[in-house]
């Protein structure tokens, strides 16, 4: 091919598209040695046997004034014997032919369907459209591997290395022990011919870790994992593919051993078998959910051969079975920080025998592989505006940076934002109040619940919420509340409940020495009753308060008092209005059009890491980079902490929202010793 | 160091003995320093703290005319408080010192005793003595880990990488992942100081198989096995110091499932569950051997870090679990044909709990890894006579070569050599026959039995086998009385054995249509009656056939009809007389001084593997260049069969043995129907 002496100006001109690539190969030449000749990719399992099919083409004929050639129908050799028994036994797409059969002739423009690629673009449909190219770890070889020679007597494994090395060019295979036998009969069963799945690691480690007799077209799935401290949230994708097949999620049985990850590390420092008794919970429901989404998808789980996790430190620990208390306490020592390439069977994973795990790597003691993935997703480190990412869950995770720089830190929100330690809070669920919006003038509620999509003010609302009424409030719902009691004057700027006196609304009820506004009252019809009450919005003020806290360490960190972009991530992220998350405070002030939500950005990052090997390199090395911020030692998060109490905030001036949204400044103080911040802020106004 | 611009020249001048290395050090430098940069073998574990004594020295004061220097008393600096203290603690034998303590300030002598070195020469008191230099596979190391920052977070396993970097410059070593918890904890109860034990299976493979918390000196032993058909025979060797702590073997058990070789495999043909059932006895044997030496030892058998294994091709199948049924016909297909380095628990032993094991390349199917250990022990590459190896045991491993080639096969002997198969016959054991001597004029045989030192004539024999007793002959013993019933004349080169009118002794007494020689009557007081029949001279020649066929085609592939040395190899080599093996033609005609036995050279060749890496290295090479000659489809085979039915054969003249022994020429043919061959030679005669 590089003998230049050679005139090769005569030779056909192939051009391939998608891609555009072109170039003049020998007449005679498969379209699939074409392929490689000109770097297009087109997919081969069989090597070009003829069997697999994977490299199909769609030949184009006729004029191509786009690309300058004309292409005759002769410009492909004629159906040959074998696609004519591959299309009489497994059918081919009219037009379409196999790669490695047909032979160029004359000058032809070929399309290279997606299924043919194997770098081929996936859509992924979240909340936010995305596009992951495939570059998946495993991958299947069909190799004929030569027979046993007794005058050469090399091994079954030894002459499988050398059919990988001479039809693939693979070298450095390593066969895990326990797959030895297998080969061994599969290559007897197979007639020396094997299909093997390959995973290659990192670069120079590869490893077999599926086998079957002869050619053939094993399931070959993957799942990416976001394991949360509430739920674990997991997608069945096929590894081929890239087609998402089934997704789901459940509770993380640790819930029982402990609501937040503080108290599932005191459970284990209680409990003598505390930490063992939450691996195994948490490896249980795994091998449940996988079993369910392998149902769901019509698969079995042995056909699952990798899978990816992404998970906060204290997850991550129990996971694997390490010790979560020293995660309790500074200097936080991690056990491990670094990414895990690890086989699933040893941490008590049952997919396929020798199915692969891949775990990102964690970023500090506090912020783990969750954040990774939300940073591998956002990829904050390629765009220029500054922009601070929250992730918001249980524990969240908050990453602020730009090309020049990026810092990562985690904030210990509770999990008031999630309906808990709430009043009338519930999870997100049918029922449960959504959206709040409250008159400005008659401060009048009206609100949504899951499940409708009504305001309650509609005549048909109690119709159509008659089967699941209304239960109570989820953390979307008491984050509007919140914020439109603030902007209707019901609540004041330290956080204090009005009487119906100052409010002017019989809604603001007294509750011992406090007040609380009613939202919903169904107890006349035997239903419930749900209100805002004093101790709600102490309990989301402290939640707030440790996600801004964070966020503005970082700006601290970073030197800089205002951000260009906000991202809301989390499943959570994903409902929470931007204009009510900043009325609370729970983000700095920033023009709004530019606070995004990012939907789960953590398992989008785990879907990525499951389906690019080189987004698992990436991440490894931004991890390396990201600069690690703990809240938990640093003085001034407290500063921040009481001074973000304030609704949207003490000091900091939140000018761009003032000017567009009502911020009235009453003081509802009676001296009654509820806060002094109150008092203070009271006086100003 | 490499500042020639600095004049080093009044710098103390170092000598160490025993290694004669010598080079001037600057003034200060401490022992272990100056041993590392002069390239001397001074071990350490704990890296010069003053912790592990591994780098005592003796230095000799005065004049050392023979070195050129005077050794003033002030050469070294004084006793330090580190050395002190290790005095007062675990003591110093007198005139030590510490190397990584004491330091030089003048020119002096250092001896480095023998348990100082790392590299040190390790004595086998074998039938041949022999030396192995000591260089393990599995070392240990002490690490101080810096502690976990929160600002840094890197893991625990990261800051100990990072400490054998510095410490050590010991770079890419991986941790099993079921080791992280361990040394998580090790960690801990360390205060961030760990003793690992580093196993490096091949150069860049380095992985942890041991963590203890802090420094520590745990046993670490190591498993070298000749795993054969009928016996496993085990040496528990201290990888440390290099001493065998405990010698043993067992039957296999697997003989209860086929005596020999192809009745093993025609067992797992017939029954379905026959190749594991014999995996898990062999197994099982393996792991009640280890324990019984680990007691007899005094260790735990989790003190055992590492297990070399030597064996045929279908002892190492059934042991790895593989189906040995390919093995048992052409083309003798081997699962895997190299080295294997794999987890004891993956083969079911339960030693330390990550235990490595290293198993030597196959040479073919037929000719195993024992094979390739005698090669390694006798080194046939490496010397100039072209030598002959014959491991004699059920199969017979057959080796030929000098620096020029190396050749390689085996042969199907069966177990007569054992004693199996022999009217008489019984194993080696107290009360056997194992030694026989036929007077040429009387033709009365003389023995002795395994368990006493007298001849059967002496007065005392009686009394001295009284508790014995006389039970059978064992395999030496029928060897020698075939050997000598030849040179007495009463068996013609044929094999025939006369009657007692044709030898003139009574002893030869008619058996139905044939005779047998009566070599002991216990009758009279009730006990055994041992002779030597027919049918045990054919049983005898059909081995020595087999053997002598398969070096002669070894010879016809060297081309050659001579050779300059025999090595009589196995436990069994050991007590086979070379006189009588020659006149019964197991071996080609050979000066007999140049005859010699090597003992267990199997075994010899698992124990230098287990103390030497470099030798797993050069065996896996000389195994790829040893040329593989495979016996049973080889025609001449056959016909070399034939012809070494004769005693010592039919047409090789074997002239040198005749200059030396007599070999009677009579012929027993009584045209009764024994043996075609029989009367051509009586013909011929």
């Amino acid at each position: 091919m590089n003998d230049t002496t050679q005139d090769t100006s005569q030779d056909p001109l192939v051009i391939f598209t998608p891609s555009g690539k072109r170039g003049r190969v020998p007449s005679g030449t498969t379209v699939l040695a074409a392929a490689r000749q000109l770097g297009v990719d087109l997919d081969s399992v069989c090597g070009g046997r003829g069997v697999c099919s994977k490299c199909q083409v769609q030949p184009s004929f006729g004029d191509h004034s786009k690309h300058g050639i004309s292409a005759n129908p002769d410009a492909l050799t004629e159906f040959n014997a074998v696609e004519e028994r591959y299309d009489r036994v497994r059918g081919l797409k009219p037009g379409r032919r196999l790669g490695c059969q047909a032979c160029v002739t004359g000058d032809v423009v070929l399309d290279v369907p997606a299924e043919s690629q194997v770098h081929k673009q996936v859509v992924r449909k979240a909340a936010t459209t995305r596009h992951i190219e495939m570059d998946v770890a495993t991958r299947l070889y069909y190799v004929e591997v030569a027979e046993a020679d007794m005058h050469d007597p090399a091994g079954d494994w030894e002459r499988t290395q050398m059919a990988l090395a001479n039809s693939w060019s693979i070298n450095g295979v390593t066969l895990p022990f326990n797959m030895l036998a297998q080969l061994q009969n599969a290559l007897l069963d197979g007639k020396n011919a094997v299909t093997l799945a390959l995973h290659t690691a990192r670069a120079g480690q590869t490893k077999v870790i599926g086998i079957w007799a002869g050619f053939a077209e094993p399931n070959l799935f993957g799942l990416a994992v976001d394991l949360g401290s509430t739920t674990i949230a997991a997608h069945l994708t096929d590894l081929i593919s890239g087609d998402v097949k089934a997704s789901g999620g459940v509770m993380n049985p640790q819930i029982r051993f402990g609501e937040d990850l503080m108290s599932r590390v005191s459970y284990a420092m209680m409990n003598e078998s505390g930490a063992a008794d939450m691996t195994a919970a948490v490896r249980d429901a795994m091998n449940t959910l996988a079993q369910d989404l392998a149902r769901e998808a019509g698969i079995s789980v042995t056909d699952i051969y990798e899978t990816v996790f992404v998970m906060n430190p204290v997850m991550h620990h129990l996971l694997l079975g390490l010790d979560p208390i020293p995660l309790g306490q500074a200097p936080f020592a991690l056990a491990l920080s670094s990414s895990l390439d690890v086989p699933a069977q040893e941490i008590g994973l049952n997919f396929a025998p020798n199915a692969q795990v891949y775990i990102l790597p964690l970023i500090a003691g506090h912020v783990g592989a969750d954040a990774a993935a939300v940073a591998l997703s956002e990829a904050p480190q390629t765009v220029d505006p500054l922009t601070l990412i929250v992730d918001v869950g249980t524990n969240a995770e908050i990453i602020l940076g730009n090309k020049t720089r990026v810092l990562a830190c985690s904030s210990p929100t509770g999990p008031a934002f999630e309906g808990a330690q709430i009043s009338s809070g519930q999870r997100a669920a049918p029922g449960a109040i959504e959206r709040v919006e409250i008159d400005l003038e008659t401060k009048e509620p009206r609100f949504k619940v899951i499940g409708c999509d009504l305001w309650s003010t509609d005549p048909e609302f109690a119709v159509q919420t008659a089967t699941t009424g209304v239960t109570g409030i989820c953390g979307s719902g008491i984050i509007e509340a919140v914020a439109e009691m603030r902007m209707a004057g019901l609540l004041d700027a330290s956080g204090l409940i009005g009487s119906a006196e100052a409010t002017g609304t019989a809604r603001c009820r007294p509750t011992g020495r406090t007040h609380a506004y009613l939202l919903f009252d169904g107890s006349a019809d035997g239903g419930s009753v749900v209100e805002v009450t004093q101790g709600d919005i102490r309990a989301i003020q402290l939640a707030k308060s440790a996600l801004y806290a964070g966020a503005r360490l970082l700006m601290d960190e970073f030197g800089t008092d205002t951000v260009d972009r906000v991202v809301l991530a989390g499943a959570f992220g994903a409902h929470i209005s931007p204009k009510h998350a900043m009325v609370l405070g729970m983000i700095p002030d920033c023009p709004l059009e530019h606070v995004t939500s990012a939907g789960n950005a953590a398992g989008t990052g785990a879907q990525i890491a499951l389906l690019n090997v080189a987004a698992r390199r990436e991440v490894e090395t931004l991890v390396q980079q990201i600069t690690k911020v703990e809240t938990a030692i640093e003085p001034r998060f407290q500063e921040h902490f009481v001074e973000a109490n304030g609704i949207p905030h003490a000091t900091a001036p939140f000018s761009g929202l003032r000017a567009i949204v009502p911020l009235p400044d009453p003081s509802f103080n009676t001296g009654g010793g509820d806060g002094t911040r109150g008092r203070r802020r009271g006086r100003r106004g």
